[in-house]
């Protein structure tokens, strides 16, 4: 009963990954080594290949997927635009911790330091190479035999914007410009802050997810719309959680679990909608998928 | 008559570039300019637009335009890709003079040195901002009334190459690992990788702006060939004069030189198709864009 499973879905959300979201994300992963051969020159290549897989996984890929098949979509014409935004996000971590000349040095921490396998030269570039191979894979998914080449732009503009400039760039600015989440003024102000790279840096990628999944599995704009919002809410979460570990406060802390227990209320009501056009309509795996989203956004450890 | 254009432009490839070529250039800053406008947050559009601007001019976005009217089409659908040639150029530009931990401080050079307006950190976002934009712009300008996503999607995966692992990246790699083009071996040798670069750098840039432009205008596979095989000799034209200046030995510039003329003898063979469909078609003014290629291509100082 899809009432059960929703359930099952709500309390999961405070578990680990269960298998069969990370065999979403292993899926995208084959996909994504097989369109990205190891080939010469082999100087170019073995950096992006390491690369592409060395950042942190996120549930963006997995989210793209699982919202495709939500919509009635095959599982396979998700995969290059899942494999893009995987590619995005590894380019845009390389990129994060590249070693600049007006960076601090990495304060140490509890976790692994970036272990950087080449130079920053070689990690510069290979940034600057996986960005167009996620384009070119994206532009080559166009199946003619479909007649879905407006799907195709839509999505690459979909995944443009929310990479570029209005997007992840911004809040990478503004975390440079306000000097992290730990420089701003008084409490409410800085759980704003840190709410607002939160979204920037988690909700819109996921959001992008969310949106391309249901545009390229044929959704209609309602429901484009509605998983755009829920992956939304699901990055907010990741991004909140995230940012936890740089709080110092108690008090601060429980604001910022107050504003999760918000968001996650908002992300589950998406999906109702779906939960009744789906009553009755045999089972649903898909709507297992998607409601994991909310739990691998507790597990994954991006930024 | 043609042949008097052709020799008008035979003549003009050894001179500085006349006000025409100028002019497809400012219409391709005129567009750009429109279609990126200085908005909110002001953090992030103002090195965008500032850094987009600094890098210095190269022939591609001009022969991009000029490519699209020789094959018939209408110079404003070649737009969209001529901005975005010149957003990837920018982009280059800006992370090739980042200044990484790993990277020696440039020589003094005779040329005035890059002025870094902005710190690496705002340098480094700004490229990653610009390249996202730029696929944006191409997907944008997909025009439905004129069913023509595929030649958009064409010109998509055409820039994403040449700009990429396969093309701008690869040759930068080059560069990286051999140290510049001065650390070779023997003199053949070394000529023949000023002119991997040359070919690298130059070559697939300016062979990706002349099939864009033939794409985009709408001409047969024969045409975009041709002016992606003029585009790549005009392009290793310009990439070998620009390491002329590091060449020590008279010896090696005399090889050099020869070089240039035999490829722009090549150039030059490419167009001769186009001279016999035009002949007795009235004026040739698009004959005279294109040729101007060989002249701006001399007079550029991209790298």
């Amino acid at each position: 009963r899809p009432s059960s499973r929703l359930a099952q879905m709500k309390h999961q959300a405070h578990q680990s990954p269960s298998s069969s979201w990370a065999s979403l994300q292993a899926d995208v992963e084959a996909h994504l080594k097989h369109a990205m051969p190891m080939k010469e020159p082999l100087v170019v290549f073995e950096p992006m290949h390491h690369l592409s897989f060395a950042a942190p996984a996120t549930a963006v890929p997995a989210l793209c997927v699982a919202a495709c098949e939500l919509v009635g979509g095959q599982r396979h014409r998700a995969m290059p635009a899942a494999s893009a935004l995987l590619l995005m996000l590894a380019a845009s971590y390389t990129h994060e911790h590249l070693p600049l000349t007006d960076r601090p040095k990495p304060k140490p921490r509890p976790e692994p330091m970036i272990r950087h396998v080449y130079g920053p030269n070689i990690e510069l570039l290979t940034g600057d190479g996986i960005v167009p191979l996620a384009f070119e894979l994206l532009a080559r998914s166009d199946d003619p035999a479909r007649d879905d080449s407006d799907r195709v732009l839509r999505v690459i503009i979909e995944i443009a914007r929310a990479v570029g400039s209005v997007g992840l760039v911004e809040g990478q600015y503004r975390k440079i410009t306000t000097g992290g989440s730990g420089s701003d003024g008084g409490e409410v102000c800085h759980v704003e802050s840190i709410r607002r790279v939160a979204e920037k840096i988690g909700g819109e990628m996921h959001a992008c997810g969310g949106a391309c999944g249901a545009i390229l599995g044929g959704g209609s704009e309602d429901e484009i719309e509605r998983l755009r919002k829920y992956g939304f809410y699901v990055g907010i979460i990741q991004g909140l959680l995230l940012q936890r570990g740089e709080i110092e406060k108690e008090e601060e802390e429980k604001l910022i679990m107050e504003e999760v227990e918000k968001v996650r209320d908002l992300a589950l009501m998406e999906l109702e909608a779906f939960e009744v056009q789906s009553m009755g309509q045999g089972p649903q795996s898909k709507r297992l998928h998607i409601g994991l989203a909310l739990e691998g956004s507790q597990s994954c450890n991006y930024g």
